[in-house]
């Protein structure tokens, strides 16, 4: 529906004509669905059973484009995924555009598509959106904004605060790889890799996981990775989590990435992996049930609750302990 | 709770210690309601009767502080208008913050300060936000992209379809206002003023105009304005929109600034006003309780549905008639 090679103007943010015809033939064509309606100041969502709960994320990655997905998938993926380890079933979403003039339109065009393909297998509506352009040079291409509302029936209501020692903590599949491929695409360091982001809607996982009586309390390890969710929960509760070093599964080729560059796997952003906190008695049924799930092969139980002082320690493979602090600086900008 | 002086650094979007401390010494602060939870992934709105509305906008205006208002109280005043005009309450909002590295932290606390207080005067929760910082040169200092849930009561629905030939367009008072004042605000043609933006919540007025029962639609004049709605319901209904100039509600310095520059005071954005549509026969009853709500004295009775071809024209002072055509260029980015 585009000319090859157009470009946005400052005009496709006017409100005008440009960007009426943009949201008709661009936007509305991708995300199709009963309840978007591209005229209307607010979409209706009809009257709702069940608790309500409501999320909101910015994605600024870059490249736009990587191998496993790109910021349209990722803004699906990650705002189903924070409604999921929530308990909930995401239902539908807002996307808003934030988009630098000059912006080549067949990448609008296929990064809606793949919004919109994402939402679709995820089961979640994008009921509205928003198109903003800001003037050359003071954007960084595309940005957006992703609002998701869910339903959660009674009884899915998980928290930190159920947390106790002697729990488990498990992981549904390897650490590191949405981090490392995004900063393979970035062609900086010569470094090349058939790596792909793990960019996936974790749902599956997270409707097991409420299956199980035990389980405690689950989130999405995306900025800061697993080191970050563990220290999250260890300021919180006041306990002290252990991870095994040796149980932690974190690919080879990210392994070799980190070593070569100085990073630590444990604290990249993963974009289709949840962290769950369940009881020991649970522990081997949730491990087993994530295991039967496509793409769970490599769930892992990860890691303990302990009393102690608050802390996250790693217990490496050789037997010693190292402490995993809180993330200070930002080792890699725009990643997710 | 900031050091005077301090910069946003990329830390500061990074998932760690720096991110969760600005959120909760920041953020926390000024949003606090009983709703927001800074340590979930999602915000639980309990069950909610009624029908939902959702909406998202992005806002991207500049300078970010403005006489009347700033991005922070426009975030807030735009989301709960867009609910509002669609007979909505507006009850809950998300805020999410794309910061660009370097920004002042002063600045960020005086304008989620002013999100906060707009929220609570509003009626509405900040419920979820997000954070996310782009290097130096990626970003405009700050944009707020704000998503607000609603819930409407059965019977008060509305919509262009209900637009019938003899209708009446009505408006809460002058327009012009947000897009003069930011103009001058950015200082650009050495003019000055005393003229603040109209940037307000026009829920008063949904409020007042749901009441009249020959009311068929409203909508909230802002980019492109008043012109631009014009433009909109033209298009929908296929009909001929009759806007009346001796009686649209502009101010003197509006259209003074407007005459020397050349921009049209029908086209710029209005932030605090409503559109509204009527039958005529309920017409007089809409302006007399939208002139007896505070800072509503100016409201008028500007336009007319006719059958005939679809367009906007403008019946001139003279006698003469102009045509309102769709907006093609962007006469002001970052305006809203």
């Amino acid at each position: 529906m585009t000319a090859s090679g157009a470009k946005i103007t400052l005009a496709h943010g006017n409100g005008g004509r440009f960007m009426r015809e943009l949201v008709r033939n661009l936007f509305a064509k991708h995300f199709a669905n009963a309840d978007l309606d591209i005229s209307a100041d607010a979409a209706c969502l009809g009257s709702v059973a069940g608790t309500i709960l409501v999320t909101t994320d910015g994605f600024i990655v870059d490249p736009l484009e990587f191998p496993g997905g790109d910021i349209g998938s990722l803004a699906v993926h990650g705002t189903v995924n924070d409604l999921a380890v929530s308990g909930a079933t995401p239902r539908w979403l807002t996307l808003s555009f934030l988009i630098e003039e000059g912006f080549d339109m067949d990448c609008l065009d296929r990064i809606a598509a793949s919004a919109g393909a994402a939402a679709r297998a995820c089961g979640v509506s994008i009921v509205a959106g928003d198109t903003k352009v800001v003037p050359r040079g003071q954007g960084g291409g595309l940005y957006l904004t992703a609002s998701g509302i869910g339903r959660r029936e009674a009884g899915s209501v998980l928290g930190m605060s159920l947390i106790k020692p002697g729990d488990c903590l498990l992981v549904n599949g390897p650490v590191g790889d949405h981090g490392t491929a995004v900063l393979l695409a970035r062609h900086e360091f010569g470094l090349q890799g058939d790596l792909r982001s793990d960019s996936a809607s974790i749902l599956p996982y997270a409707q097991a996981a409420l299956e199980i009586s035990g389980l405690r309390f689950m989130r999405d390890p995306t900025r800061g990775g697993i080191a970050t969710v563990a220290n999250e929960i260890s300021l919180e509760t006041g306990l002290r989590i252990v991870l095994d070093e040796a149980m932690l599964p974190v690919r080879d080729q990210v392994r070799g990435i980190c070593d070569m560059l100085g990073y630590d796997p444990l604290y990249l952003a993963c974009e289709g992996r949840v962290v769950a906190i369940v009881a020991e008695t649970d522990a081997a049924a949730m491990l087993a049930a994530w295991r039967r799930l496509p793409g769970g092969e490599l769930a892992a139980l990860v890691g303990h609750v302990e009393t102690g002082r608050p802390c996250v320690v790693l217990r490496t493979e050789l037997g010693g302990e190292r402490l995993l602090g809180e993330l200070e600086d930002d080792p890699l900008p725009r990643i997710c």
